[in-house]
This record gives C-alpha cells, structure tokens and sequence, in this order.
C-alpha cells in the first residue's frame, strides 16, 4: 500500500477544501469578466430541527478571520493545473488572490433563529464563492455542537458538567474545535487534553476500568491511584457500584493519609445508585466527597436525575452530545441575496430567502429580559434593539476590536440565556413564541423581488 | 481577542489528543513499575444501532499504522509538564517513548459484527493505553461515515452515487477524511477538492443557484456555463425545474456548438420531475443528456426513486449521509481484555465483553456465499473460515504488505456484499440472521472469566 500516513491538513491546504463548483464558477466569472461585481451572500438556516428552539451561533466570527487570510500557495496551484479544468491566465489571477471584502458576523456565542444571517459576505462575487464551502463547513461544526453543549449546561443549572466524548466525535477538528464550542456553551471542563490546552477550557480525568482491572483487585487499585494523586476521583462501578463506593470507604478508612474528591458512577441506575453512594459515604462521614455520573447522558437524563433529586454533583457528558445525536446537522444556506447592487433571491419550491443585506436587531425591556428581534435591511435607520451583525473583516483585514474569543464568548451566552423567554430555552420539543420579524422596508422588498 | 487563527492540527500534535486520564493512568503504571506488563486491548461494539445490520469497518489500518508512529515532542512535554500533574522522571520516559506493540486489525472495508474486534492492541500496558483515545476517534469517523455512505451505494446499485457534503460535515477533518471513507464504501465521486485529491476519489462538481442568479436570466446562465465547460452539468431548478429543462434544450437548439451532459434537479418532487424532464429531453432528440438528482437524499429516498421507475442516473448525497444523520455514533468500546497473559473482563451491568486475545473466522460456501462467522481465542487452531484479523503493525513496525489503500478496500467491499445473505445487506430496520458463533474454547473461557 503506498496511502500517505498523514492524518492531518495544514493550514495552507485549507484553501482546496472547497467544493469543485466554487472553483469552476469562479472560472466562468473570470473569464466573463464578472468576477469583480460587488455580491452578498447571506449565512442562515431556514427551520430549527424539532428538538431545538435556538441556535447557539459558533465559530463564525473565527471562521469569518481565518478565512479571511486564505490563499492558493505554489501546491494547491500546481494541483488545480493537474485536474485539467483551470486556464492557466485563471490559476495565475487565482494565485495572487486575497479576500478583498468585508464580513459582517453575529458575535460567537449569539442565540440565533430562522432566517438570521449569523454572517454576511459582501465582495466581488469570485471572492464570496470561494469561502463558501469551508466556511459553512467550519460554522456547522461549532455551531452544532455548541447548540446542543448548551442544553446540557442548562439542565445542569449550577452542577458542572464535563466532555468526555473526543473518542466518539468525528475525527480530529471536531475533537478540537469540539471543545472551543464546548467553553462557549458554558462547559466546566474537558477530558480532551490538547482540546482543552488550545482553547483554554479546564482538564479533567478520572480513572478507566482497566487501570482497575489491570490490579488484582479494585481495593488495590483504588489504593495505588489515590496515593499517586492526592485529592483524585475513584471510578466505582467495575465490578458492583456499591462495593466499589465501600472500598473506597475502606481504603480511607484505613489509609488516613489518602484523600479521595469524589466518585464515579458510569453505568446501572444512576439516580437510585447515586442515592445509595450517598448515603454509604454520608454515613462514613465523607459528605465531602463529590458524586460524578456518566454513562450516555444528555440534557433529558441530566434533567431527568436532577427531578429525582439525585445527589450528583457534576455531570460527565461523551456521545450524545458530542456528535449531536438528535440533531446533527443544521440545515445552513449560504445564498446570493444581492448582486450588481441588486437583490436577489431563489424560487426553489420550499427553499426560498430573505433578499438584500441585512442587519438584526434584538431588544430588551428595562429589566433586561429579551422582547423580540427584528431583521432589517442593513441600512435601515431608528429601529428599536441592539445591532447583532459586527463588521468582523473590512477591506480584508480583521477587526481584532469587534472579536471575542471563547472567554467572552461563555460570558455572552451565560448572561443571555436567562433573559430569554423561558419557551426559548425549553428543552422539551416544541416551537417558542419569541417574536422574530422583519421589518417593513424588508417585508416589503422581500414580496417585491 | 488574542485567540490564534489557526484550524489545523498538525501530525506531531497528535499525541495531545487523548484523554487526560490515559496519561494520568500511565504515569500510575509507570510509578508502580507496571508499565511493561503485557497486555491486550480489544476495539469492538455490543450492539449495532437500531438503522444498522452490519458495519463497515474502515480506518482501522490506517489509524493502526499511524499512531504506531506516534510520540511526544518537546513542545507536547512542555505542554504536560505546565499541567502540574507530572513528574519530571515520567515526562522524561514518556519523551523517549515509541510503540513497541504489535496491532491487529480487520482490513479496510470488512463488514463487522457485535462483539468483533475491529483491532486488537498487543503491547505494554501502558503504551496500548496511550493510543486508546486517538485511535478511537479515528476509527469512529471513517467506520461512521463508511457504513452511512455504503447504504447509498448499495441503494442506488448501478447509478453513480456522488458526495455533497462537505460543507454540512464535524469540521476539517470529517471533510478530508470522509472521502477516504466514502471512496471505500463505493461512491463514483466527490464535489471536495482536497478530499478527492488526497483519497484519489474523481472530483465531480455542477452549478450553484448563485451562478443563475448572478446572471440576467437562466438562458444567459446556461450559454456561459456551457460554452466555457462542454459536457457539463446545469442545474435547472433556481426559478421553475421544467422550464429550465426547456432552456437547457433552447440553448443546446439555438447553439449546435454547446454540449450539455447532465442536468441537475435540487428540489421539489424529484421522481415525478425526472419522468417529465426525461420525456422533454428526449422528445427534442437529446436522449443522451442525464439525470442527476440531489437534495435531502439518503439511501430510503433513492431506493423509492429507483422503485417508482424514476429516470435518474445519478445521485447527489450530501447531509444525510455526511454526518450519518440516523447513526451518527457507533458506541464503540476499547477494553482491557488479557493482563500479564491472564484473560479479564469487565462486570459493570450492560457492558460485558469477551475475553483474551481473538481471532474472527468468516465461512463461506463453495460459491463464495458467506456461511456465517466464529469468533475464537487468537491461538486456536482449526477453526473453518478465513481469519480477518491480520498483524497491521508488529514490534513497533508497520506491514506495509498487509496494509490495504482505500482502492483495495473498495474492491473488497463490491466484491464482499453480494455474498452476505440478504438480511444482512438490507436497507429496512431490523435484525440479520447471518450467524456469529463463539469457538467453543472462547465460550468455555468466558462462562469461566
């Protein structure tokens, strides 16, 4: 087999990661000599999947500044001119290209519904095409995730609630970026270690069952690790839960220069173990030691646990969240809506848009709690609520001043949230009833195109 | 904002990419002396989702080789030691540290079944610990999206089935390496310029809504794409589908010097379109133009389009099937199964497994039928059946001679399907009756774990 064992892609590849068609159109649009006409072309979805009632907008503000510096280095090049389908007048234009527009984004971490630009391009429409494909491949990762990471911050309340899931993700970028997203929906901490380094999000680990089977019993097993770090979590479940939570009993007992922070429960139920633990270690008089679940949880079972009055203390999440498994996917567009100056729009049956440049407005009472949005065309002037869209790129170049990272982005999302009406941030099934409109300048350019 | 702008993950940061808790396990191996103690770690799931009758193991060679690879540079060392959880004598082991195991696997694009080993790690306690997670994420990606995308071929039987997805996929990595995956299942192409190029799949690509939309009207749209791309594909449903079908043959009528290959439906009712844009092609005299159809399409939609007697020769796939929407996760599991040549297992309620080291025997018939499967104890002999598991990585090195590239595994996959009974390559839900089978010696041995 002569397959390259490279895994991974550089960041000077990234400018081939694009569907053919973006390439070959901006072909035609050279060599028609529209490649120059100013367009905007508007990131949005349509519908909400059934089992969310927002979307937490993430990574587009990053991806936005990323792609921003992209271009077609010596290789990339070379391997266009090997497909055939590229002039070489085109790929010499292509070669010293570089992103001349302006991108206007909602901030990371925006709670956002349908038909809300969470980012805006406006450039020479060559330009626009080109960082079509990555950038909405690079917004639905995080935006996925961080959608659903939020739900599981939110039926937690005030319990921590941990990603263990980088084993079950889809591939490398999502494990890491994974966690970016993860931070900004208000995760305490992450198991993922270079996740967690690069974007600055806790580390934190427990104990596999095989590090207890690897020992010829689980006292054994419990007594070593717990020498080796001072203030660590036992996992309890290998053999029988509730004989683990009493070894780990008996080596403090026994042992009283051991130190042990908290247990953990990774199968069977979890509510009516959690309760048993509970009172086994109460008993013992180690109510300090903290009570961490997992075991295929999500936002319903973490709800679910905290309703029975479970004494769990923190929540360890994997799976479930880390693929989105109710939801994975956002149904995102990224369409034409103005062009030459004019708007535009698609008549495909089920699949139409809002035209024009536009601009969000969101409002709040004087108590602060959310009243409703309204989307405007962009020059709009005196409607009511603050401006979501910011101008992240101008001319090409990053407005650092207008982006948050990840730190701030988790602010944004922790102060929003409980401002909303609470048919937004339910997390059963249903349709909320906070009032998004358009407004009359775009109602009615919206029926005219 | 001081967040870096890079996206990528490069080769020699892979070692970072685990859970905290595989090195805090193995500085505990390390510091009890029990790091050299050989050990067995089995890849496998209990059970197949509910959307599934087999799986279609891909990546596991390729991750095996790679990760056989791995190690920790200075920076990565760096990195751990500003964690505070490590001692300077372990960070030293662990910076001079390579893979001395061997690595078993199933080839590229063999169907699997509950509780077989997709990969089993022979090697030093601690070093099949330090590849557990990375190796893990990068099975499920490619087994995900390789027993997603082989439905949709298996679906569409003879018509080309092409990959759309990338820009709704988990990010960079889902997008590149989905290729890889794609190409093994059997797909005809991809619109991923980067991911075809690397997995050397056909790039393919059409039109997007905004390259009609750029222009004054369809017609005009039509002549400029054709006339710079002979033999291409329009995309006819930006205003009205069958009216585009009209212009596509009113272009082609008005210019004997266009050429048009294929015409591209996107929305509305696809089999009731293609009937009536097949009647309109052929009755102005173009027979030879084809069908491709795209838009929300996953193996259930194309195999009713195939039923109904739609004329469609290729589909489009893109959502559906990139981020394996009815599957997104195969709850994969890598347990510690033999200990200092002591077979173990884990008790925890759910979550059993077989012991020891194994081997899987597939049977077939004398007409190259698949008779059924043993899964027995590595070291038995005179099992039926051809043993799947083959030494990808011995001592520490890789066998290239039994590695597999991803145009092998594809002729694999064609070859092997038609053999299996059809309960097991049908699309509805349920339960195949293909048997799998301990050895009577890997029974004995587990009744007695």
């Amino acid at each position: 087999m002569k397959e390259p064992l490279t895994l991974s892609v550089a960041d000077d590849e990234l400018a081939l990661l694009t569907d053919l068609y973006q390439l070959t159109m901006t072909q035609a649009y050279w060599k028609e000599g529209m490649h120059d006409t100013p367009a905007t072309f508007s990131l949005f979805f349509r519908q909400l999947p059934p089992s969310r009632r927002f979307i937490l907008a993430c990574g587009q503000q990053h991806a936005a500044a990323t792609l921003s510096q992209l271009h077609f280095n010596d290789s990339a090049i070379e391997k266009l001119a090997s497909t055939g389908r590229f002039d070489d007048d085109f790929l010499n234009w292509l070669s010293n290209w570089r992103f001349s527009g302006d991108i206007w984004t909602v901030p990371e971490g925006t709670p956002v519904f349908p038909h809300q630009p969470l980012l805006e391009v406006d450039a020479p429409i060559a330009e626009a095409q080109l960082l079509e494909s990555l950038i909405m491949n690079l917004v639905q990762l995080e935006t996925v995730l961080a959608s659903k990471a939020v739900r599981m911050a939110w039926a937690a309340g005030d319990r921590p609630v941990v990603d263990f899931g980088m084993r079950r993700v889809h591939g490398i970028d999502a494990a890491v970026r994974g966690v970016r997203a993860y931070k900004t929906a208000g995760l305490s901490g992450t198991s993922n270690v270079l996740g967690g380094l690069r974007h600055g999000l806790a580390l934190n680990g427990t104990m596999a069952h095989s590090y207890i089977l690897a020992h010829d019993d689980e006292l054994s097993a419990f007594r070593a690790f717990a020498r080796h770090y001072p203030n660590t979590t036992l996992l309890v479940d290998t053999y029988d839960t509730l004989q683990g939570v009493k070894n780990v009993i008996e080596i403090l007992s026994d042992s009283p220069s051991l130190s042990v922070s908290s247990i953990r429960l990774d199968s069977g139920d979890l509510g009516s173990l959690a309760k048993r633990a509970r009172t086994l270690l109460d008993d013992a008089g180690y109510s300090a030691i903290k009570i961490i679940a997992s075991s295929g949880l999500d936002e319903v079972s973490i709800a679910d646990l905290i309703a029975q009055g479970a004494p769990i203390d923190a929540f360890g999440v994997g799976t479930q969240m880390g693929v989105s498994a109710d939801a994975p996917v956002i149904d995102m567009s990224y369409k034409l809506v103005e062009y030459a100056g004019e708007p535009r729009i698609k008549h495909s049956p089920g699949k139409t848009n809002l035209p024009g440049r536009k601009q969000i407005y969101r409002r709040r009472d004087t108590q602060g709690q959310y009243l409703g949005d309204t989307i405007a065309q962009r020059d709009e002037t005196g409607i009511d609520g603050e401006a979501l869209l910011v101008p992240t790129v101008t001319r090409g170049a990053i407005n650092r001043d207008v982006m948050d990272d990840a730190e701030h982005a988790r602010t944004r999302v922790a102060e929003a949230l409980p401002c909303f009406p609470g048919t937004v941030t339910s997390l059963a099934d249903g349709e909320s009833d906070y009032p998004v409109e358009l407004s009359d300048a775009l109602a009615h350019l919206s029926s005219k195109v």
